[in-house]
């Protein structure tokens, strides 16, 4: 199996997509890495000690963030990920993985690798961390404006990726809306609705968004801009909760000796948080594997987004999902 | 000062209700505080002793939390909330307060009070507690698809609230949005931006969703449904960590040690999230002072909420906001 990683995208890039690589090449000898980008820059990081089974292809553009992403795309054709992503439409590469320009991706995927017969429109598919194991929110900003017909296949999608992928039997899948009950909401998750209940799917219903963090759906259904809000939020106060409570926990000698004894146990909560376990968010619907990374991704990230797409292409996710959408 | 209370409305009413109230006249000897609800259920609660400054109103009705709001409103003219409505509009009190259906509050203002002339829908505005002090995010659920023009309204409405009630000179007002950058969004986001903008507001931009609980703005702008997620997940996700917490720094008899330590700064961090102490929720843009308390409010809410219905009527919120919007 053969995965291509766009080393030239994001803000740590190349280094901590090159060393993750490596890591990856290293822990799965049947895997073999192509790292996409300029190979001068990547080389340095390789220290001479390069794995047989990684490999570099040349891309000699990037395309930077502040770009526009599909123009940038159709300009620079050969730029890492328009390269990277050329790999997986011409069946050198069964999977693509990057950090860099989210939109750049999505163009290049939905240009370069097409849709799945079925789905209008794809979805990034991201895992949020819960105790009760992490859960599916999509879409998180692929297609900011949905109709209710595409959050019915976002459903379909992310039920396949949970079972599949997450490992959870007959997952649960939610429409998130601003109440509970059947009629709550907008146009948009007032017509969903019918189409989700309808869909050969476990659905639970409306959740709310105070019940998303417990765990109490598998899979999220919502439109990119939503889910967007969703996710950063999560982010964001997981963040601001934690650097408040480093800072209350050691504010007086008598708390700081006490941070000493329970510190093992919010580091196992901020582990439990930590987005960098879960690799890469997949953009489900596209004809082709192709994992988005966080744009802050380290080594770390990088390794599990591998782990992802190995995942994806040895349970067939393609196959899956189109056996599992209606005729 | 006249404050009317809908005694009935709440998963605690009339109980919590009664006893908050209770705790308001007492502590507010210049305010007149009118109890509206069956008197035969509320007297249980007075046990006695109700000062003079309290008094009761009776309305036959209750608008039950399954009710279709605006018909329930139509319908039941003798209702709690419809009486502490007309109250107000009459002018026999100042302004009501009710932690009852949202809706059919939001349905009683609106027919009862009406809207102030240049706003086209009511928002509600919420206070998210953050380690920078309370932030306001409008709207949170009155009207579920804004138009550019309402987010501008809404912008123009919350910089008034959060400057003389919250206290913030010139708040910084920001568009809740997938990205910070201008242009970024959906076809709403883009058009409200350039409307914000232009408009005679402290407007630093768009905010992530990320940076909200870091009380990175002072006024979060954004329609209800998106508000409604935000401010829910906020919610949820706090509860669900210390939840987690809670656990794990107890689980060895060591770090229960730690955690006697360690207890009164985490005491701290969730007193400072209690949304209980921010009390209510203005219903921003209808022409009277109406404050929605969140259903499982208890009596500390309810005496908060006293004291921003008393705040906004001290201030002049309503002539505050009109002669702030565009002539």
């Amino acid at each position: 199996m053969k995965i291509a990683v766009d080393a030239m995208g994001g803000d740590y890039a190349p280094e901590e997509i090159v060393k993750g690589a490596l890591r990856a090449a290293e822990a799965n000898s049947e895997l073999h890495l192509l790292l996409v980008g300029q190979k001068e820059r990547i080389q340095p990081f390789l220290s001479g000690s390069c794995p047989d089974n990684l490999s570099l292809v040349e891309a000699s553009e990037v395309v930077e963030m502040g770009e526009h992403p599909a123009n940038a795309v159709r300009k620079k054709k050969d730029s890492s990920i328009v390269v990277a992503t050329r790999l997986v439409k011409q069946g050198d590469a069964d999977a693509l993985i990057s950090a860099g320009s989210t939109g750049a991706q999505m163009a290049a995927s939905l240009l370069g690798l097409g849709r799945i017969k079925g789905i209008e429109r794809p979805a990034i598919a991201t895992v949020l961390p819960t105790a009760q194991g992490g859960k599916l929110v999509l879409d998180v900003g692929a297609n900011l404006d949905a109709s209710p017909e595409q959050l019915c296949q976002y459903g379909l999608m992310g039920s396949v990726y949970a079972e599949k992928i997450l490992g959870i039997p007959k997952p649960r899948v939610a429409l998130l809306n601003i109440g509970s009950e059947e009629g709550k909401g907008n146009d948009l998750t007032q017509k969903a609705y019918g189409l989700l209940k309808n869909a050969p799917l476990n659905f639970l219903g409306n959740i709310e968004g105070r019940d998303v963090p417990f765990g109490r759906a598998d899979v999220v259904v919502c439109e990119g801009f939503v889910g967007n809000v969703l996710l950063k939020t999560a982010e964001g106060l997981a963040g601001a909760l934690f650097e408040q409570i480093k800072e209350k926990i050691t504010s007086t000698a008598l708390r700081k000796l006490g941070a000493l004894a329970v510190k093992p146990g919010l580091k196992e909560i901020a582990q439990m948080m930590d987005y960098a376990e879960y690799g890469g968010a997949p953009l489900l619907g596209v004809n082709g594997i192709s994992i988005i990374c966080h744009g802050s991704s380290k080594s770390k990230a990088i390794f599990n987004a591998v782990r992802v797409a190995r995942e994806c292409v040895q349970i067939q996710l393609l196959e899956q999902i189109k056996s599992n959408l209606p005729k």
